[in-house]
């Protein structure tokens, strides 16, 4: 009888799940919508269904010790999913506390980028180590913060929400949030396009291959593109991307002094193009007793199953 | 018998100690001169003769059953303190296994500002409190976080400098560290003495008690005192300080999303007058989730005693 880890991804349109070897080896996964079932008990009877076929189908001689959750907007501390607008079961959402009532197993839930950081330690680039902040950049940025081997939560487990960082004077661009300058309008995807269009409108005699590109089309992959063709706007939007993260990170050590700082997510794709910026801008701007202590890291999860690798590693750390 | 914990605090020119009871009532206190005894060693061993002889004289019924120090640099992981000029021993000093070997008890030492917080948690206003941050705000600036309830410590001891953490563009004050801007440059009390004479310059037409004042004798008790005789610029100087620490602050909550700021030290006298314009900064600039949700509050351990008890609170979470 082989234990494993159920780790389930809750994401607006689709819920992924897999077990997990202690090891961090995906055996089996599946998936269902995650609209559409009405009440979110009826949700969580639709996925508990769904488990039990895969187990009997693909691991019938495994028994699942604990389940993690990965889920936008969740409280760390109470389990529940707290205002994700992307999803439709109300305000406040006891997604552990169903889960664990319906499968009987111990269950954690984290948002997404706090999983993350999990499944990093867990089963990537931050084995071992127990202090270090991970950044996911992706349609927003969010963060997961390791300090002394723990995950931190915070008041109502709000804690790790530095892409809500304000970059301070100078920085204006206009956030979701209501506010100006975080780190998200510049690290996500929509921020790394809005520095595409600066860069344009700034240097309009320079040639770049992103000119002729219908504006709906750029994002940052098709950027991540021009850069690899040799296109120096490309490779200058990614260096701005990797300069305003270096210079926030000077300011994230003085918190937790971390390690490392781990890059996630699709923008993190243009690691290479990022670093060296981000790399001395981190350097220029740190206390010296930081210096030479903080290494800048590509996520070593494999992008596909993050998400399912770190609820797995959410579900190890609850037994 | 009575089971106290010592409570040693180390200052550049005195070492005060007190034998404190669980609930922080300070018993029976000493001191000896820091300097004067050439190495650690026999610095140590005046000590433990001089907590013996205490402890003779005015607790003789009592046991040691923990010891706490606070000290300047301290590294929280390894106890010891590492590159503390105003010290005479050296570079690295292992203050806290020489204290536990010569004691014979449990021992643990952090910075003084760590120990603020742990002190407040103990006996102070931040009693059953998870999730605060400490500023101490006296010759330099220091901070204590606790997260989870746990008082962070990060890779080699160094969580928690918001002394020096970048206030960003437009606040570029040399700071003693080499950088520019770091809060220290504004909410020390060298820092309350810049603003004082910037306020004074830019309103050279504005009438203040201060102007007479012979630059080399103030301080920021001397502008708080004129600041409670009704004095404009005065009140105005410490509104400027608050407002500087409650836009670091709004960053601050992206961390661990404090339940509380508490502000320490000799600046924190002025808290009447630094308030208002920090509730309203962070206010202005906080992430929506976090609003409502963050107190600021004024230290409530006694000034004078503080440091002991913070030392006395640090060696009851090693027992």
């Amino acid at each position: 009888m082989q234990n494993l880890y159920l780790g389930i991804d809750i994401g607006g349109t689709n819920t992924a799940f897999g077990l997990v070897t202690a090891d961090g080896e995906i055996v089996a996964r599946g998936s269902i919508a995650t609209r559409g079932h009405g009440a979110v008990e009826n949700y969580v009877e639709s996925l508990f269904r769904a488990v039990d076929r895969l187990r009997y189908e693909e691991a019938r001689d495994s028994h699942i010790s604990a389940i993690g959750i990965g889920a936008p907007a969740v409280n760390q501390n109470s389990g529940c999913i707290e205002g994700a607008t992307e999803l439709e079961w109300g305000p406040v959402v006891p997604i552990a506390q169903l889960v664990r009532e319906r499968f009987g197993v111990p269950t954690r839930a984290a948002n997404d980028a706090n999983a993350a950081a999990a499944g990093e330690r867990a089963f990537g680039a931050m084995r071992g180590v127990d202090n270090f902040i991970m950044l996911t950049l992706g349609t927003g940025v969010g963060s997961g913060i390791v300090c002394d081997g723990h995950l931190l939560a915070g008041t109502h487990g709000f804690a790790g929400e530095l892409g809500h960082y304000l970059c301070g004077p100078g920085h204006d661009r206009m956030c979701g949030c209501g506010r100006r300058g975080c780190v998200q309008t510049y690290a996500s995807a929509s921020g790394v396009v809005a520095t595409l269009r600066e860069v344009l409108n700034e240097t309009p005699d320079r040639p770049s291959t992103l000119r002729g590109v219908d504006p709906g089309l750029i994002t940052p992959r098709l950027i991540f593109e021009h850069a690899e063709q040799g296109d120096e706007t490309a490779r200058r939007v990614f260096a701005i991307t990797g300069r305003v993260l270096g210079e926030v990170s000077a300011n994230f050590a003085t918190f937790t002094s971390p390690e490392a700082i781990v890059l996630f997510g699709g923008v993190a794709n243009a690691f290479k193009y990022m670093e060296p910026a981000m790399r001395k801008a981190l350097d220029r701007d740190l206390l010296h007793i930081y210096r030479g202590q903080i290494r800048i890291v590509r996520s070593q999860l494999p992008g596909s199953d993050a998400a399912i690798l770190g609820a797995a590693a959410l579900a190890q750390s609850v037994q």
